[in-house]
């Protein structure tokens, strides 16, 4: 395959381990020992891909911007990611017990913990957003319109909407197109929000802005979509409250699923076309979305 | 009584309105209709007191800001409160049945509901305070400053840390020092907060934010053990997880309670001393607090 020549696996272990770090600084404090920092801790530095911060890297420097300019914004994204994830696992949301091989937030630390586990990552996001530091380096403004950006994405009027959709339909027939909707703001608004964050602070021009917030569109479904066709090869979960009904593979079947994966790959990199191989990555992540097989 | 002068139950009441008419634009947009919507609005448009962002009103125009200025990030602060109380309400934490005389919002929406309803309104918090408007008005560093210091009120530094404290000592012997640490995070950090946002979008100077910040921090203590010397009034609620536990009366006595009460209004009226008939709100306020009996 040509496009081996990028080695995207380690472009990904690479990046990951930069926001790892990155994410360390910004929680190990030194003052703090109590248990929800135990757990706020057990569950950020627990070996997820960081595939959202990643994205807002990759994006931001085919614009031009310098990584230590990006990373704020991009550990606050998975700051927020690993929030939703805290409350999502909770007992009265999907009810899951393991998170990445390991037990879940509350399954380890209780469920009252976990719950502010939760509610102190999603603060945390914004008190990282609004560093005076990165202000320096940004420009107040940019971090005013970011906040902005960032908040939209996971409101109700995207992710957190998504989840209560969710929830709404789980006593109705979902049609793929419901299911995509949903997905696009459930899993999508934050992923299309990490690709705008990196594009915003490089400074793309409005129509690059328009190509990267299709891109990740397009991405972010394509990432949930094999998310369900990965889901469906496990066994699963016999506690999982709602996951088996929002699922596009139990929806449209495993080869109609992959199909449209398909689908959105191609445009994932039309998008990118016009960059030529500085967007060698993105177009790598793409790929690497669509054939993951983890 | 020479202060009647001052109507502070007129002056608490034209505020409220005035937020709750604020708060009713914030929220009631006309393009959702969804249970979560219905759950955001039924916990904060329900009668609430608006006590901290009167307060942030009440200080901001101390020190000449105009309330539409202010309006913002004190609805923003309210958001805030409305998130902590949905959460502390739920089974995994206080599991109380009721919030002022009606069902709590997991008692009427479902936990799950209640959940996303709480992560909804921390959400939009920041949505409104990034809101470009409000840039506009206050220069996009002010809104930067004022994002920094409500998400760190609100954090793991202060509102959540002390939330999180407050679980961790149910199994211990509690002594009053230890109580108003606790007290000064859990409700003390937001309500400084609150009074400290008036103060900086007033342009105080260091000193006078000093002194707001010295009055707030009495202010918000008051404001707790007036809430313990109430509820200890109260039939408790059996459901009541940790209550009866983090409690003022039950640690000192009402005796005490009151004594320390009256200590903390004379030094609220203490740091307002040198603003004469220009800090009369803000002593009636804390006068108010000190001898409220609801």
């Amino acid at each position: 395959m040509v496009h081996n020549a990028f080695d995207v696996k380690r472009y990904l272990l690479e990046n990951k381990l930069f926001i790892d770090r990155a994410l360390v600084h910004y929680l190990k404090t030194d003052h703090n020992s109590s248990v929800l920092h135990q757990a706020v801790c057990y569950s950020v530095l627990d070996g997820g891909k960081r595939f959202r911060p990643i994205l807002t890297l990759a994006v931001g420097e085919l614009f031009g911007a310098k990584r230590k300019t990006l990373l704020s914004f991009a550990c606050a994204i998975e700051l927020i990611h690993c929030y939703s994830l805290i409350h999502d696992d909770l007992p009265a949301l999907d009810n899951d017990d393991l998170r990445r091989g390991k037990p879940s937030c509350h399954k380890r630390f209780g469920e009252a913990v976990a719950l502010l586990a939760g509610d102190a990552l999603l603060t945390e996001a914004f008190f990282i957003m609004s560093d005076p530091r990165a202000a320096r380096v940004l420009g107040a403004p940019l971090i005013s319109k970011l906040i902005r950006e960032i908040s939209d994405a996971a409101s109700i009027r995207g992710m957190i909407g998504g989840q209560s959709t969710e929830l709404e339909l789980v006593k109705h027939k979902i049609t793929p197109a419901v299911l995509e909707g949903l997905d696009r703001l459930k899993t999508g608004a934050l992923i299309t929000t990490a690709a705008r964050v990196g594009a915003i602070i490089g400074g793309a021009t409005r129509k690059d802005l328009d190509r990267v917030t299709r891109y990740a569109q397009s991405l972010g479904l394509a990432f949930q979509i094999t998310d369900d066709i990965l889901d469906a090869h496990e066994v699963s979960n016999d506690n999982s409250n709602t996951k088996e009904i929002a699922n596009y593979v139990s929806v449209v079947g495993a080869a109609k699923a992959r199909e449209r994966v398909g689908g959105l790959l191609t445009a994932c990199l039309r998008e990118m076309q016009p960059y030529g191989s500085a967007a060698e990555s993105l177009r790598e992540i793409a790929r690497y979305v669509a054939q993951r097989t983890e």
